[in-house]
């Protein structure tokens, strides 16, 4: 932002709510250009979502529901059936994006509170915000105490205060041990193919004074079969009852690589993410995004013009090779056979 | 090649000898412009090296051997010392790309040659190519052999026509399965930093007329743990006495997701390739290339600018993960404890 100080920038939220829009920091110019873009109507916020301009697991539930406020605001202002204007930007927030269960988690909670009007909705919308920074923070403790004495830790993606309103998940855990004084090195995958890792989680690293490389997401399993890794510890867009986790493309080689070599591999996630209703993995719908993700870089074409492209955008990882599932509640252990929730 | 046919391009050779000096087809133009670069001197083959314009582990041989001719017949052309300039040229590129193992075996070759004068050495260099381009089919058949039944297959990086003088090691055998009407698809890793995936072994496959698609390296686990994939099949750089094979960086999580979904994970290499000094994986130099390559992505950095980076050009793959080792002379199964050397 032009002529904001750095703690201005710093202090503010990847996604709020002020003055009657949602406010998000349009996280595809990171890290060259820092930009608040204000968010009017439902439609905007859905093309920003499948953009992700506005991504990760916390700040989409945020999104879901502050999301389905924006559409009782402008429905009330234009003297539309709220009802019907709540519903539908529900339906349009969750179909956004597939995988992503806390889009949808975050709609029905404003949803729910749609028998009280607009202001309540609103309300319910602020409380999901409010709810998310208190369990960035228990999430950072709880992951922190199980990552004690992983010093070389590897993340995967962004999971970061850029993922959820102000501390994230798998990075609120690193902020932890940094402040610790724990922390050695964090290596940063760049996750293709939209660049996450190099272009978010090594700018938010930057900033709190973690020491951290970038890798290419092919030299994760290298690196931590070769003995320079502690422990992993990624968010998650989905956990199934039996502890499969959904999470960016590439996080499953890690998690195999982790498990052969025999450090942990930590989930962080808050409770939203857990889904009760899918029993397992292969039950995930997968998005698969746009081929040409793939086949151009710096918007020159890679590939030659015959060839086409397969972009699934996440992966699951089995609960058999999840160490641990830590939420701002608890910690389950999913390697051992704990589950998130139990059978049937 | 400006006025060039296709039929014409696609006769040349990554690497060949013409007129007293080498020539290339310039791989990092690849698939964009297809340019052949004509080397003199032993610094500009070196150079050609390390920017990978000719790379892979079979052409690598073929460039140690043409590299030692070539420091033969400059330093004879200039009235120098025939057997310092050859020792100098050998020693220089063995050391341009430390994980690769043909470079300083076909220097070697043509090394010992030496005592027979400068035409002796540069027949040497001439045999190293011919026998390149008989091992690439043998290999090609004895792949598909040990391939039969897989329809979809995936590779890592280029182990193609592009990786030897004609038709490659891993890519020599999906052409047969592809001739014998086996084949379905290929999955493309891109490969980063470099995308030899995407821009060379697409290329190749196009022109095979193989149906294939480009992934990103970290979506290979998820397509395997997934059912979507029949066999892994990969190129080597060096493979050390008990069967730990180094390969182009990520090539090891594909070979941990085979592994965990019970697929085969076959490396397709000339006897070249295999070091008998090198008893283990962990004692084969991994070479680390500049950061750059990963911080920057079509001119543009990608990074924050306080962001650095690690970047290993190869990793490891144990071989209790290698289904089989396939050469122009043998198949070795170092999964069921068969080594391409006995031990001591």
């Amino acid at each position: 932002m032009p002529g904001a100080t750095e703690e201005e920038t710093m202090s503010r939220r990847t996604i709020d709510w002020v003055d009657g829009e949602i406010r998000i920091i349009e996280q595809t110019l990171l890290p060259g250009r820092e930009e608040i873009v204000a968010v009017r109507e439902v439609a905007e916020l859905v093309d920003a979502i499948r953009r992700l301009a506005v991504r990760g697991a916390m700040a989409l539930g945020v999104a879901g529901a502050m999301g389905v406020a924006l559409g009782a605001v402008r429905a009330e202002e234009r003297g539309e059936d709220v009802g019907a204007a709540v519903i539908r930007a529900a339906a349009e927030l969750r179909a956004s994006r597939p995988t992503a269960v806390n889009l949808g988690w975050g709609a029905d909670r404003a949803l729910a509170a749609a028998a009280g009007g607009t202001g309540a909705i609103l309300a319910e919308a602020l409380a999901v915000r409010d709810e998310d920074i208190v369990a960035s923070r228990a999430i950072g403790e709880r992951g922190a105490d199980v990552l004690a004495g992983c010093a070389r830790v590897m993340t995967h993606c962004n999971a970061g205060a850029l993922a959820g309103v102000e501390g994230g998940s798998a990075l609120s855990a690193v902020r932890v041990l940094h402040e610790r004084g724990e922390l050695a090195e964090v290596l940063v995958p760049e996750t293709r193919p939209l660049l996450q890792g190099a272009r978010l989680t090594a700018w938010e690293l930057g900033r709190m004074g973690v020491a951290h490389r970038v890798i290419v997401d092919g030299a994760g399993a290298g690196l931590i079969l070769g003995g320079r890794v502690d422990a992993v510890v990624v968010g998650a867009d989905r956990i199934a009852a039996n502890g499969d986790v959904a999470n960016k493309v590439g996080t499953l080689a890690h998690a195999l690589a982790a498990a052969h070599a025999g450090i942990p591999f930590v989930v962080a996630a808050p409770e939203s993410t857990l889904d009760r209703h899918v029993a397992h993995g292969a039950d995930i719908p997968i998005e698969e995004r746009e081929p040409e993700e793939i086949l151009g870089l710096g918007g020159a074409r890679v590939a030659a013009p015959g060839s086409g492209a397969l972009n699934p955008a996440f992966d699951v990882t089995p609960a058999g090779l999840v160490t641990a599932i830590v939420t701002e509640r608890r910690v389950i252990r999913p390697a051992l056979g704990e589950r998130p929730f139990p059978p049937g």
